[in-house]
């Protein structure tokens, strides 16, 4: 957790300095990072969502301004400020559209607004393309030239670098992966979008236990429904646990995401083709540090050496991201550093 | 037909001037275009295979030469060469790996030795990308920032260009759409590759007609049969003359193509976003000159308003492309114009 950890100080640190604003539907957290990518400190404010987006607009510009301080800096000393924020959203105006997560923040000049509070120059950002370049620039995508960041939460976020280039697309949908069809069938499952048959029907957490619940409805016997009996909710938690205790039907829900999230993979490198597909968010059932999360990694590697094109299939590294929650703020910060570095060294 | 056509005058051209050679299976086309992308002169000679890679590449080094004399120029007024072929390959090292139609010139260091034999440099490209390129430059892309062109043929190519970036891949795998993944149960369509479930399995001119037989053996009534039994073989062509004829399943075979292509094209926008997605190649039942292409057309349309994600299904263009045969080789001298502007104007 970034709040206990130590950070980096102003003697050490490498000017410029940025900082980064990664804009949730609960909280914002707000990092300032050096030129390395290093964070020299950090906050976290609640979101407020129902005090609108001015009111947020406020705060967000104090709250720069108090990770500017607390890390025993000057106002001066900041070269840009990003922000990354949920869609959707008009990324060149700096304009909120109609967000999901953000009720009642549509059609709202948040960048603007922003810069105006804190009285510097922001760059937006699709939050999903954030992280990603949080990774690409100090996370496990930092020695690649291109990769894709799969983001597993409620949905299937993504995020597409090539060289400097976050792929925002000609209309701000670009790395929409979450809402790629891979399964055309009439009867294909239905996304949290109102279509069928995308990525995100079937390898996203609300996915994920829609399917656990169909499943036991169905009859299947396993320790998940005593557990559902026993009050606990059915989260992909409560799935890795069980799969961790020896539930078949835990270990085969897990396996079969890991085979939805490797034809995402699959279809990412046979259309981008990056050296790497990092797998981020909350639901990678443990990650590199558990046994489940690196079984369920070497599952998703297995579904991609056998579906992709050869040489990719070899060739592409599959691998999770490092950054965890600090992705979206240091990638903002990133990109506000790639806004300031077009200008300085055009 | 290139052959018929008059060309750019070198009076009326503007220097500097690129050679484009586009590499095929059966003939190669090499052509020489101006600054903005016209063509001076232009030649065909058939690949001959079985000759071998070297004999070609010295042919091309010769019918690159033969394409300067005809437009009234010298091999000095040449700022560079471009060679787009089909895969696999190595784009960087400019080999050509294992190639599907070009047998026994596997690990041949094509760009070297057709550069040798001309005598100038060679930029290399994927014949996809190059032909998405040359759409991008002069063609039905020229006025977007960001677009993804799929060639509809025996397979279905794809080339994705964003800003002045042709997604090449880490790989050399970039812009392979034609093996994304659009069905992932274990009974879809086999695709060319081996693999199942692919855009190609459904939606090349090879798909088509097998899709056509699978019904046709089935017992249901077409006019199509009667045409194959009088001798006629089953091609998207006839398929098309049926159509236009009235005969229902070939109707619907079209419209089941066109539903697979805007699947593909909604896949494309949910991970690039580009400005336009523009079909060429042979199949696209009569292109924008016919009633049938025209229908065609506006029924991917369709697909890709239902199936997309508002904003892009409601911004994206949709479009035929329009250089025909001709985009390979203004395309591959687009790429090499390319680098040769990165060199003058780093």
């Amino acid at each position: 957790m970034p709040e206990t950890r130590s950070f980096l100080s102003v003697d050490e640190a490498q000017a410029p300095f940025f900082v980064g604003i990664d804009l949730g539907g609960t909280n914002i957290k707000v990092g300032l990072v050096d030129d390395l990518g290093r964070t020299l400190s950090w906050l976290s404010i609640p979101t407020v969502v129902e005090k609108g987006a001015e009111h947020a607009a406020h705060r967000m510009g104090e709250a720069v301004h108090q990770a500017i301080r607390e890390a025993g800096l000057k106002p001066d000393d900041i070269a840009g400020v990003g922000l990354g924020s949920p869609g959707g959203m008009d990324i060149p105006s700096g304009m909120l559209t109609t967000v999901i997560n953000l009720t009642g923040w549509d059609n709202f000049p948040i960048c603007d607004r922003v810069s105006h509070h804190c009285g510097m120059p922001v760059t937006f950002e699709n939050d999903a393309n954030a992280a990603a370049y949080g990774e690409y620039w100090v996370g496990s995508g930092r020695d690649f030239q291109s990769m894709v960041l799969l983001t597993l939460g409620t949905g299937v976020g993504c995020g597409i670098i090539i060289g400097d280039l976050v792929v925002q697309g000609a209309h701000s949908h670009g790395g929409e992966a979450g809402h790629i069809i891979i399964d055309f069938d009439e009867d294909a499952r239905m996304c949290g979008c109102g279509q069928r048959g995308h990525l995100e029907a079937y390898a996203s957490a609300t996915a994920v236990v829609q399917r656990a619940h169909e499943i036991l409805d169905a009859g299947r016997p396993s320790s998940l429904s005593r557990r559902i009996a026993e009050g606990t909710e059915l989260t992909p938690k409560l799935i890795a646990d069980e799969a961790e205790a020896g539930d078949a039907l835990s270990v085969e829900i897990i396996a079969d995401t890991a085979r939805y999230i490797g034809i995402g993979a699959v279809n990412m490198m046979h259309t981008i083709d990056p050296d790497a597909v990092l797998l981020g968010g909350a639901m990678t059932f443990g990650g590199e540090d558990s046994e489940l999360g690196r079984r369920f990694l070497a599952q998703v590697r297995d579904v991609v050496l056998r579906l992709a094109r050869p040489i990719p299939a070899q060739k592409t590294v599959i691998d999770f991201a490092i950054l965890g929650g600090d992705a979206g703020y240091i990638g903002a910060a990133g990109v506000a550093r790639l806004e300031y570095r077009k200008q300085v060294r055009p």
